[in-house]
């Protein structure tokens, strides 16, 4: 405990912390160190919905040690709510449980409060229709005495007369369904096949559908594209936190986690199957109408179930986890060991080698993903230790190699990845950015969410400043105070607010405020830290109670961030011998947001014609779709990977000078004042 | 209960039954019964030997409903054998349980005593060395910063290099082992790949080994061979009952069980998936010296870890499970459903399609089988619903394809299995033999074991008999009655009683006993049953103070297996346009034990020349055995499945007749007088 009768919570996986009284609910405490926990009754005990989790253990990052015990008695109210192993594993509700000693709270997603705007939605690519799972309808004749032979060779010879395809295998759990399918469908059937080569599935009657999933497993966040596999079309994307967020921000935390702890890669391998099931949930959920009974559509062929929900006029496709018969899926390297259940120890050391660059066609039941029994998980490749799955998404999303101009792609997630190239030569590096670019680890950052700042202006003559929510269409300016509920900054408004900070000569080219030219009381020193701050937005504008600062430490972590993503650009373009290159693309939630010319101007990236940087989305996640949708691409994902020359960075010569002269903030050439006018353009256009 | 204090106990696997007092141990009433129960310590409760599992439910066919309390109160003395999970299961010490009510008492292989006299031995047969896996042994080049190639695609370039072996892909369970085998084995590996396409095992070091199981799975008897992979050595012989033995004796009482309990098929498959673990457990711990400390061997390359026990004065191999990496698996279409958990009730109805006639190649983890997580099992292919993978193990073992001349092949099982044909043409079919040649179903009949009456002679004259029991040397009349211990009859001894009743006009060519001509008290109405009865061996020259008899419903039992066999192969030979065959080959346990001369003298096949009989011992075992250790014998095992034509005996012309016509027993001829020389020379020789 802190000062007396003042306790730490640590709440996960936002990773918001702080001292509360002693004795509060977890529900005020979560609402005093801003965090939103669902709680649709106004904490009456009845709704159960801010279930939450109290882990156990000592957890030096935060130096606390959290025991189930500090968080009060089990009440008879939870038991409604929550079930013996819930119990066991911890879980309470969060009006319920008490503050009595210090704790660790994780917050399941679906007690999360003020969903994360998603940010990873399927972008309109061309991908052709070649998926890996098709369907083949027969009809087969029945066996005689004459002609008994059995179930499985008669679907065969069918396929194989009708459709030329032979030597199909059989999954075992496939075989389990064909003789019952056989008979049930009065000798007709649709049958599933994977890559040309093996029965997946056996079902009665005709069917015109299949559905697969496609999901990038990011550090920080999982997005899942669920697709029909017949259409192409996405009928959902899914995302959620990344649940071993609580092990550790980035990759390199969770390796040392998985080295210092004997059942470390156990729990994260367990924590994001876990994950992914409840992603699988979500996607076959939407096709449920919400407790309406069942009533199938007329003139419906096969045993697709149809329900009409009349109060909403509309027809729903009634899915279990069965019909989900494809993933794909790609991730970093860490992320993809960690998935596989593969040592990652080896991979975080030098020269940082991962177990397996090629795909792997693994069978969803050997890691406990609970979709169809016989359908298979394509894990994409890996390039490097550093450089994973995910990137090679992107490649076969942006296909640089297909193009003669010179590309940079930039992908800024909780790690930062770049490749360089074209059709004749592509190299790929990453950079440790940490992820202060996405609003982590900085004092209030946050989670692209309501109530978000995303964008802001500074006045250069007195400071003022002016700034827009997510969630709320007018800026500051036009509003009251009270109107803003400002929680904190996310990921989009980083960069903004630096290079306002600066256009403003608040903070100088190095960095560090500027001590004396401050027209306002929003810069202080912060009466505890005695750090320098800049207050962004007043406490009476927030819906935190509190004044939302940026602090000198947190201009320096977009420093060490920006810094090392343009000296990974510098030293690329210089291996191939670039001076400029033709095109840039920023990939991930990141690329999304950002305002492009304000991250030319911060010297995220070198030099580039403003109209050749484009955001290209979550191209990792595009990338898996495609392969989901196109079986080529999954040759395509191999043949890149092993076709990209990866860079380590960290022994390069003169990254560390390249480094140190990146972290400053750029010189206010003309070019710069020339694209200045341009962002106040665009800002102005926007409101 | 029955009389007055009289309790109804059954004992399975065994299927032995009576009524015996209350109050009985168990132990107490399995020896009234004729059921050796392992007790070292003469049941002073202190050895464990003897734990049996009570079960629980109604029990239809022995009209009895056994309840666990029924076997009195759990004691203390119990505890230390018996844990939590196994008295959840049932378990008690056969000691100290009471026959308190009707109980059906199952008795595990462990607690046999007595144990079978395995007949089931490999036989020394060509097998050409190609083993499924393969070991390749490599040392690879470090990681580094110039080359920093992930561990899997170091490994295979090094295996393509050296051996070959192109496009190796890894199943996920070794390549979770890779990377740190290849750091404790310092860059030097040896890499299990099975079938030239996958890897499915890596060690650090030089390893010279791998081993392998062959089994055959029959409707009573599981078979095992353990063998070395490399020397193709037969390592260790492994059997035991077939757990579902309980479920019903015969192929069609297994699925009518299935049919009848919506948990049927998953019961009878834990059972069998079980008793594979346990035979498997028997194989390595052959390999295990008992109780002694382990210690390396000088000079001793690599990890494979020799014990040296000086007491014996020998050095074991010291296994795992994980050493186990290939096992191929035979047993008729009703066994290999279950045993893949595959709906067996279409098989069992007309015309008795299969769901599969395909080999399979499935992981072992996913049918539950504890060896290597990696390996494969490789299951033979059916050729019909009611001739099974275990006769195409014949096939592939006996290969009369390959032969011009025209073989007879009878596998006499629980199921009796007939293939006829030669290079040109092969037909097959099945008859319901019973299983009554096995010695099962007789009143007393039982299983090789000793105290079985194997050999008996009938003198005609005084109709006084002289008989052998299993584990003694010295016949009957070279002994005192009480060194006899009999105890039942086997099924070797069946066809010799038979035949000598026959010879001695006590049963006439109907199988009636002849009621006029008896000359001793042998013959004698059963004062229960009011049948008729022979005894064979008094109860003071048994061990279980009872008169071993035979009666007219064994006869019965008898005469029908012999005419389903004999009309089977006649009808079959008529379809070939045969009047003789050149050679009868007889496998299985029956036929290792049967007299063939007496087999022939009793009409089991149609006449061929004495010489040209052979037995050809577990065939069906020897075939999964070439195709563990040669695995081009896989691909003929697909071939001939589907080339040999299946014959569906029950709806030939003249099935009903002809097998009426078989179940007499054969005239008198003058070639039977001669043939009853032979009989009685090598009876008289084995002496």
């Amino acid at each position: 405990m802190g000062e007396q009768g003042k306790i730490k919570v640590i709440f996960q996986p936002s990773g918001s912390r702080g001292e509360v009284d002693k004795g509060l609910s977890i529900i005020e405490a979560s609402r005093q160190l801003g965090v939103d926990i669902e709680a649709l009754c106004g904490e009456k005990k009845v709704c159960g919905k801010c279930k939450v989790r109290i882990e156990e253990g000592v957890f030096q990052k935060f130096g606390i040690t959290s025991r189930r015990e500090n968080a009060g008695e089990w009440q008879a109210e939870e038991e409604k709510f929550i079930n013996a192993a819930q119990r066991e594993e911890g879980y309470r509700l969060g009006c319920v449980a008490k503050v009595e000693g210090n704790i660790l709270v994780f917050v399941p997603e679906e007690s999360r409060a003020g969903k994360q705007v998603v940010s990873k939605a399927a972008r309109d690519i061309h991908i052709d229709h070649n998926p890996a799972v098709k369907l083949y309808y027969v009809e087969v004749e029945k066996p005689t005495f004459e002609e008994p032979t059995g179930d499985y060779e008669r679907i065969c010879r069918e396929i194989e007369g009708q459709y030329g395809l032979k030597d199909l295998k059989i999954d075992l759990f496939a075989l389990r369904q064909l003789s019952a399918a056989l008979r049930k469908g009065d000798w007709k059937v649709t049958v599933s096949v994977w890559m040309n080569q093996e029965i997946i599935r056996v079902r009665p009657g005709k069917c015109e559908n299949s559905y697969g999933l496609a999901i990038d497993v990011g550090t920080t966040t999982v997005a899942g594209y669920f697709c029909n596999l017949n259409t192409m079309e996405v009928l959902d994307t899914i995302s959620l936190m990344n649940p071993q967020c609580k092990y550790g921000e980035d990759v390199m935390s969770r390796i040392t986690y998985h080295m210092m702890n004997p059942d470390g890669l156990e729990r994260m391998n367990n924590d994001i199957i876990e994950g992914l099931n409840w992603l699988i949930d979500q996607a076959i959920e939407v096709t449920h109408p919400p407790k309406k009974k069942k009533k199938k559509k007329k003139g419906e062929e096969g045993p697709e179930e149809w329900v009409e929900v009349p109060e909403e006029g509309k027809t729903y496709l009634r899915l279990t986890r069965e019909d989900l018969e494809d993933i794909t899926l790609g991730g970093n390297t860490a992320m993809h060991h960690i998935l596989l259940n593969l040592d990652p120890e080896h991979m975080g050391l030098a020269p940082f080698p991962p177990a397996i660059h090629h795909s792997l066609n693994i069978k969803t039941r050997d890691l406990g993903i609970k979709i169809n029994p016989s359908a298979y998980i394509f894990v994409l490749p890996n390039e490097a230790g550093f450089v994973g799955a995910d990137n090679v998404g992107v490649l076969i999303s942006e296909e640089p190699y297909k193009k003669e101009e010179m590309q940079l792609i930039i992908d800024i997630g909780t790690n930062g990845e770049l490749v360089l190239g074209n059709s004749d030569k592509l190299i790929s590096s990453s950079c440790a950015t940490g992820p202060a670019l996405e609003g982590a680890q900085l004092q209030f950052g946050m989670r692209a969410a309501p109530g978000a700042i995303e964008r802001i202006e500074i006045d250069v003559e007195t400071h003022e400043v002016n700034y827009k929510v997510i969630g709320r269409d007018a800026w500051r300016k036009y509003s009251e105070p009270k109107e803003m509920q400002a929680k904190g900054i996310c990921g989009s408004g980083i960069l903004d607010v630096l290079a306002e900070l600066y256009k403003a000569g608040i903070v100088e080219k190095s960095g560090r405020f500027n001590k004396k030219e401050q027209k306002s009381n929003r810069f202080r020193k912060n009466p505890d830290t005695k750090q320098p701050e800049f207050v962004l937005a007043w406490a009476e504008e927030s819906s935190i109670g509190k004044d939302i600062v940026i602090t000198q430490k947190d201009v320096r972590q977009i420093q060490l961030a920006k810094g090392a993503l343009y000296a990974g650009c510098k030293l690329m373009m210089r291996r191939m011998g670039l001076e400029k290159v033709d095109k840039v693309k920023i990939a991930g939630a990141f690329g999304t947001h950002v305002d492009r010319v304000k991250a030319l101007i911060m010297g995220l990236f070198p030099n580039c014609e403003i109209e050749k940087i484009s955001s290209v989305g979550n191209a990792a996640g595009d990338g898996c779709r495609s392969a989901l949708l196109n079986r080529e691409k999954r040759k395509e994902a191999n043949w890149v990977s092993r076709n990209v020359e990866y860079i380590e960075l960290t022994v390069e010569k003169d990254f560390q000078n390249e480094f140190m002269a990146a972290m400053h903030l750029p010189h206010m050439t003309d070019e710069f004042t020339h694209l200045q006018g341009i962002v106040t353009d665009e800002i102005l256009h926007q409101k």
